[in-house]
């Protein structure tokens, strides 16, 4: 994919979302932003370079001056096909110029600059020796939430590509299960997402029986069978914007005991969603949901996060963790997925992308969240 | 995938290999090697993480200490599956916990270290601020050469790869060129990379007409017609190792320049090729092609390097460009690709990856190198 995503935006709103991050930036008391290719690049400007590679192409953003953005001579063609080119300046460089020097031209020679956390070493050392009296942090750590809140254009992305991931689980429902290996259901649910809409899968994590109980399993080669309680987690992006839901499905009746744990963990991700509105902590979406699970005598069996940030990446800030207090905003979207995994058994999770709205939560994941026994 | 790649290595294999680079690491005067996800890592372990993200993994190599491979503690079980684990400690850390203070444990504190080209930006910050005494250097800076003379069993995956592409190419010769898009004979392109056991696509170029004329065009609307020069440059990764081949076909019967400036690109290439040999400076490998496409009169249109390494990217060192005065070693492969760019006209590209031999050069890429005619 060269140039630019499927999103809907003009150059407009790559502007103000630009002009934003600037002041973001000074607010944070930063001189600039230094954007590399990648999701802050996409987001800020449509564009996606073909290839990234040692070849530096970087957007400067700095207060109160136009943004530029510094790209390989060979490649600006293509940058000036992005649907934000209309609102910055190319500054191009050819094989054997040096782009650092070019670069630094556009930086105070004293400033301290927010980096996008994904930018190449290469490129930071060669901006490091170019200028050797400025600083740098990650936009991680400087300005977690730059693209945290999304405007109504991105909602309504985010949604399409939820209602996709509903879709693939309403069709991987009726497939048979047992018999076939966990491969095969990965495969098949990658076709749907991409049936569905999706330009790219992320994941597709089949995890049944005690494979259900590694939360990082992917797909293996066991082979499903009758009893097997199956954790279902895919997703990916659907014109540049996110999808990632989990449900966990039982191969035949289920007994007691698994149907009382998955019972425990689709409270805790109720109360986790009605946590959720303007002004509370992202922390107290963990703490709602972990209480429901430490409550019911598995607290030692929830061994990650409730949720992250999903935008034009699977996985970014805010995170729903003990500890972050970043109070929560209308428009920010995140995961809210707790599990209970009980080791060498099996494994339930449950995960729905919820958006903050004026005075409670949205889920874009619909589907049901009572066990589904499949075949 | 996950974990390994198709790739035939034991671990012995990366135990030389990790052995060499922290030899080259201490006469390079450097304090070690920090190896980030990507083709310096799977070529020093075969690991690739399934992503990567602001996680970090990191391998660590120190002359005269063993190798460790710092990981999150929830993909350490996957990299455990890798096929250079077996030689290598691991280092896990769990969320919440600094990981920069844990690889900080296994380096000298004021020593200076190369680190891979893609190192994500926040890890090399969270190094520096960690070990501020420390300085680092790119390992394209630093170590060049590290991946560039390739083994045994490295050369027969990269003819391996090479015969895959010389396959396509006897494909799409034969598909119907006139009449359809760029992007159509793109798409077959890519089907049949992968039909002939490519894992990753990672161009298609189809040039035609005056897309011809700019080298970093890929594929586009143009509808291909009667009397267009067309170039295609395709490759990716076969079983880990890299392809990349160029060649240009004419749709229906050339014009006599046309096929004047198809010879002398031609005879470039050949000229190119017949320069390799131990011990020459990659520059010469440049200046032979260049001499001739100048000698007929058109060294202002030939507008590019002639060539670049290959392995497990499709893209490194070494490049045969003036100025490079590294001596080719037995065992480097590289592309020898020069071309002529008449703009609003035509272009013409030959391109094959060659090897270094004891005594000259020898070409994984043996289509006809004569102009081919498309219908």
């Amino acid at each position: 994919m060269t140039g630019t995503t499927a999103a809907p935006f003009t150059a407009g709103d790559y502007k103000s979302r630009m002009t934003r991050a600037a002041h973001s930036a000074a607010d944070a008391g930063l001189a600039g932003l230094l954007v590399a290719p990648g999701p802050d690049m996409v987001w800020l400007t449509g564009y996606t370079p073909t290839a990234v590679t040692e070849r530096l192409t970087l957007l400067v953003l700095a207060p109160g001056r136009d943004p530029v953005l510094v790209v390989p001579t060979l490649e600006a063609a293509d940058a000036e096909k992005a649907d934000g080119a209309a609102v910055l300046s190319l500054r191009d460089w050819t094989d054997g110029t040096d782009p650092y020097a070019v670069t630094a031209g556009l930086l105070a020679r004293d400033g301290r600059f927010g980096v996008s956390d994904n930018a190449w070493a290469i490129h930071l050392l060669g901006l490091q020796k170019a200028l050797p009296d400025t600083s740098y942090a990650s936009l991680t750590d400087a300005l977690p939430m730059l693209r945290a809140v999304k405007d109504a254009a991105e909602l309504e992305l985010l949604a399409a590509a939820g209602a996709a991931a509903d879709a693939t689980f309403e069709e991987i429902r009726k497939v048979p299960f047992a018999g076939r290996r966990e491969s095969d259901v990965g495969h098949d649910l990658a076709d749907l997402l991409r049936r569905f809409g999706h330009d790219q899968v992320d994941f597709t994590i089949v995890g049944s029986g005690p494979n259900g109980a590694n939360p990082h399993h992917e797909v293996g080669d066991r082979v499903l069978q009758d009893g097997d309680m199956v954790v279902l987690d895919f997703g990916g992006l659907k014109d540049g914007y996110g999808s990632d839901t989990t449900r966990t499905v039982h191969v035949g009746p289920p007994t007691a005991e698994e149907r009382e744990v998955h019972d425990i963990v689709r409270a805790a991700q109720e109360a986790g969603f009605r946590a959720v509105r303007p002004g509370v902590a992202c922390q107290e979406v963990d703490r709602a949901a972990r209480a429901v699970i430490a409550g019911a005598g598995y607290g030692e069996f929830f061994i990650h996060r409730t949720g992250h940030g999903i935008g034009v990446t699977t996985h970014e800030p805010p995170y729903m963790i003990e500890g972050e207090e970043q109070p929560l905003v209308p428009g920010m979207c995140f995961s809210v997925e707790p599990g209970i995994y009980l080791p060498g058994r099996f494994g339930v999770r449950i995960e729905d992308i919820v958006t903050v709205t004026a005075d409670g939560g949205r889920r874009f994941n619909n589907t049901t969240r009572e066990m589904v026994v499949v075949g």
